[in-house]
């Protein structure tokens, strides 16, 4: 049934993660490529309603559990009500973290276990696997001085530099584990070099011209 | 670790649960018997931040599995935040709903399956089982004719009879899947002979004087 591909992106906070997709969007748009581009949590009414309360600063005793459900409740609305659809109709589908941020997230950083976040990562998506995942590739210290350490409003980016380097930590197990799907690219240099090695993967992989 | 004991009180709408559990409960007080009384989804600020999702009947678009997932964030919240401590403690926790409502009205009635609910709920319950099950039973019709049609405006009460009749027959195969933890009332009496039954049932049981 599936004819379009779906692709996603990772990476710790502050990498140029939304930078680098709206780029990518930019030039898709220019050159006519039909795509659909959508971020996690999110990208439905009631996804978005969910990542209210999880980016909420004020749920501070969210335990870890509840974030994950929390996650992949947004998700397996998103899979279902948007993801699923646009693949069946052929279209390139790009989102901005899935999940790969809960295995490295909650999985490994949080503490709850690959096991844990594989299960409810798979009864969430349904059937649904990214074809391939970009992850951007810059330990958290580098992020964080390049971005400035501005815009660290909502309670995931208040976490400390402790618990990105275990994020960090995460999507290396992650490429471990899935390394037939996850491609690292290093974003150490400019974001018009990174968007350059973006592009050229995903047209060497057929994905977009 | 665990000393105290856990109650759950399910059944199909209209059977007068919250009723039943309100008559418990000031029994219980006027007796001097020390006790925690919760409902689900709810307890706890986020599991009823989150109740207001699933209860908004504006989210006519939502997942079965979305639905599942939120009503197992809200669980994993309220267990850890307060049915395990409470326990810890030895008290006796008593909670209007738990984990054979979404057996029996996700699993069932919206047909995502008993191992996909199985597997959410025991992640999210994360080792805290009930020690006793008091489903009332009552099938759908008559307690809907019982309750006179008023009070149906949530979002799960609009769903109709053949639906109501669905979650009473996932009640009866919950029965019989875990029949050592769940028992069942009667409940075609007036209120005060059901609420003699459980207050039997509990006393028999030892979980209360």
């Amino acid at each position: 049934m599936k004819k379009g591909f779906f692709i996603t992106f990772e990476g710790c906070e502050g990498v140029g993660k939304t930078t680098q997709v709206k780029m990518l969007k930019e030039y898709l748009e220019e050159t006519n490529q039909d795509c659909l581009f959508l971020r996690e949590p999110g990208g439905t009414e009631i996804s978005e309603k969910i990542r209210a309360i999880i980016l909420d600063p004020n749920n501070t005793q969210m335990t870890n559990e509840c974030e994950t459900f929390l996650y992949c409740s947004a998700r397996s609305q998103l899979v279902a009500q948007v993801i699923r659809p646009a693949l069946n109709e052929g279209k390139l589908v790009i989102c901005d973290r899935f999940i790969d941020s809960t295995f490295a997230y909650q999985g490994v950083a949080r503490g709850l276990g690959a096991e844990y976040v594989d299960t409810l990562n798979k009864l969430a998506c349904n059937g649904i696997m990214p074809d391939l995942t970009i992850f951007l590739d810059l330990p958290p210290k580098q992020a964080f001085d390049r971005k400035g350490g501005a815009d660290l409003e909502d309670r995931l980016e208040k976490a400390g530099m402790t618990f990105h380097e275990k994020v960090y930590e995460g999507y290396k197990l992650a490429q471990e584990r899935y390394k037939d799907r996850i491609i690292t690219i290093d974003v150490s240099g400019t974001k018009y070099e990174t968007q350059e090695k973006i592009r050229n993967c995903l047209k060497e992989h057929g994905y977009i011209k």
